[in-house]
């Protein structure tokens, strides 16, 4: 049980180890054969020499058959590793028998199409490993962060019969003799959460949108890191707490994924405060410093106004990241806490031209919350659980949800959203 | 935002301090007010001594109104908390306007079904909340251990075209123009990640069970914590896995959940190895020791034949959790690596009478996953995705999968898995 990592082969020069992996690359020059071997943690140069029993094994070698290398631990001179392992014994485990149809050693490229559909074979490359490395490290710190600040983590249902914007978007479940939905976001279950006392609460996992458009940056499957917290003032406590802990998330990544932030030339971007724009603010420069007068009556931002904000806010603080304050309530759901009759305290974080995550207080007077959602043409008889809840004790609360496949796409620098998704839903694909 | 929890007032003895929370009690004797305030953390009394307006206030508070306290904090002499404040301002966030359907206090009980009709209001006892910081633990600690052996956390799509074990159970979702159906596991797609070089994953995320009965250890959504590593010699790889991480989890618990472990009464498991029996011998047991003749020709183990193993072992070793391994064939899923003809590298792990865990050795040659398919009566071409990743080089591998809520049923001593689910979800519940 043991297990003997490739990247820890550093440590035990001149020892006799056991490796497990897949063949990478194969080279045999007469009595001489060079093998790169690959596993989880990295890449390794092993050398045959001389024995003809093992040579004659590495000539029949696959690209990707899986094997067991024992051998001594000696210092390198390739390019592949600082340490090498001269081999004794070679066994394959399991043969590759198929042509690969596509390169994993990086060295031809394939279009985006053709890797979804052979995604195993395509996320055998290093990069797209270290991609999802990455983001397990941006959603563990994610956890870290807020569990040292007393969020416990929940698990709510993600098979509904209410809708937290009512009815679009979802997708339909036949559960049993009735009709149900899937999740589109925890918001309703998470508010419940807080309510029922766990005052500040997280959670990590799927969302679920039937969004009929396909871009490079919707999937209609996601992960959401979502939070909730009671006792807040307004809008800016979440701010400032998201503020602090994307820092930390970033932090993270740099200070545990040296090799992956290497491998992928990653930028991890340096902050201390985020910027925050009032959506008023947003729109003047948009039709002001950009001259673009169509944004004059704008509700909303669309992708080219995140852009050029973003844009704005790099040019006149050199920081990649802002949030954009008080949307109107036009564009927001009904739960929003209004600022005034046009403005919700609701905000968006960009990141690189990218809207990345959505938060704000939320209404916790029954009253109001009823008369908004009367205004937004919902039925309060559709949300009679949630409702309720607020009449036994609801404390002022908010929160905000971030995109996982976005805040890694944008952070490594993918050009669609499916490259950060293991095994992506859109559209057209649910399969592999 | 420096919030002060109620747990954190021993710390801060002779300081003033706000805290918020909910009102638990209230009794107002004349010139004294003494009210139990609780959050997130914990029960605090809070004391209005002489002040006639905040008197006034007191008197008018309903049970679980949402407030602010100010006041100094001083040694009790109360059963409720070692210190308690002597509040000198107090401010009413937002008020309960119902009667509660159910006691918070816990002074009167209630049904389940009334509890879950009723959720928001049941979870607000400090013993559920104490039950949901336990499954948080439990399932923090389970990341925690896996990591820091080499393990990515992943996260594979819930609505899938494929199903694990050929179509029953399985909740059908309408994806745009096609059917699809809701993952009863990560089976394949953890599967197909090891293959991919991932080496070693694990998951946290919903599965989904169509399964008609309704009992009080099903549920038809629940959370899973799966996992998957590469490389395995065989099956008794995955147990000594299992055992040191439920250990772990278990220790974890006790660490760091002290009040919760008290208010709930838990008694946590303490052992070094987890007794292994194979399925025969199971059999043997049943009939022979607790002379059960209707086992001699079972082919799995029922909820009985689960409580009596459990006893057997409790008996024999003072031990409530057992391994059964070797599984028939038959009983099992098509990818069970055969141990011979007639049985299979499959196990599960028993904890106080309960399975809460299964798991195995997988095949990872291409030509047996096809055989045992067609034995199963399965038919490949339904499996086309999950097949071909066989031919691009599949090390030997193996997972388990632990159900969260019947971990915490057990661990805690539930008497119905509902109440280890948040909002749960079974054959006639789907809301709130």
């Amino acid at each position: 049980m043991k297990k003997v990592f490739i990247k820890d082969l550093l440590g035990l020069k001149g020892r006799k180890v056991v490796i497990h992996g897949w063949i990478h690359k194969v080279r045999v020059l007469g009595k001489l054969a060079f093998i790169v071997l690959r596993d989880s943690s990295g890449l390794v140069q092993i050398v045959v020499k001389g024995r003809q029993d093992l040579l004659q094994k590495a000539r029949r070698l696959n690209m990707e058959d899986v094997v067991e290398v024992s051998g001594l631990v000696v210092e390198s001179e390739s390019k592949i590793s600082p340490v090498e392992v001269l081999a004794d014994e070679l066994t394959v485990l399991n043969r590759a028998t198929e042509v690969l149809p596509l390169d994993v050693t990086g060295a031809v490229g394939a279009e985006l199409g053709t890797r979804l559909r052979y995604r195993v074979v395509d996320l055998k490359r290093p990069e797209n490993l270290a991609v999802f490395k990455i983001q397990a490290e941006l959603i563990d710190a994610f956890r870290r962060y807020l569990r040292s600040r007393g969020f416990i983590e929940i698990y709510t249902p993600k098979i509904v019969a209410m809708s937290t914007e009512g009815g679009a978007e979802l997708f339909e479940v036949q559960y049993f003799e009735r009709k149900a939905y899937l999740a589109q976001s925890p918001q309703i279950y998470k508010q419940l959460a807080v309510i029922a006392g766990f005052e500040r609460v997280f959670e990590v996992g799927p969302v679920f949108r039937a969004e009929k458009h396909s871009t490079t940056r919707h999937l209609n499957e996601y992960v959401s890191l979502d939070l909730e917290m009671g006792f807040i003032s307004d809008e800016h406590d979440l701010m400032d707490l998201e503020e602090g802990l994307v820092r930390f998330m970033f932090k993270s990544v740099e200070e545990n994924c040296r090799r992956e932030i290497k491998l992928l030339n990653v930028t991890i971007p340096d902050f201390d405060k985020i910027p925050r724009l009032k959506f008023p603010e947003a729109k003047e420069i948009l039709s002001e410093y950009f001259n673009l007068r169509e944004y004059e009556h704008a509700e909303d931002l669309d992708q080219r106004g995140e852009e050029l904000i973003c844009q704005y806010v790099q040019e006149m603080h050199e920081i990649p990241l802002a949030f954009v304050d008080l949307f109107p309530l036009s564009s927001r759901p009904f739960y929003t806490m209004p600022y005034d009759e046009t403005y919700g305290r609701s905000f968006d974080l960009l990141f690189r031209g990218l809207e990345v995550s959505t938060g704000g207080q939320r209404i916790h007077n029954y009253d109001l919350l009823i008369r908004r959602m009367r205004e937004k043409g919902l039925n309060p008889e559709n949300f009679k659980y949630y409702l309720e809840a607020f009449r036994y004790g609801a404390p002022p609360h908010g929160g905000f949800a971030l995109g996982a496949e976005r805040l890694t796409m944008k952070l490594v620098g993918l050009k669609n959203i499916r490259e950060a998704s293991l095994f992506p839903r859109d559209r057209f694909r649910v399969e592999p």
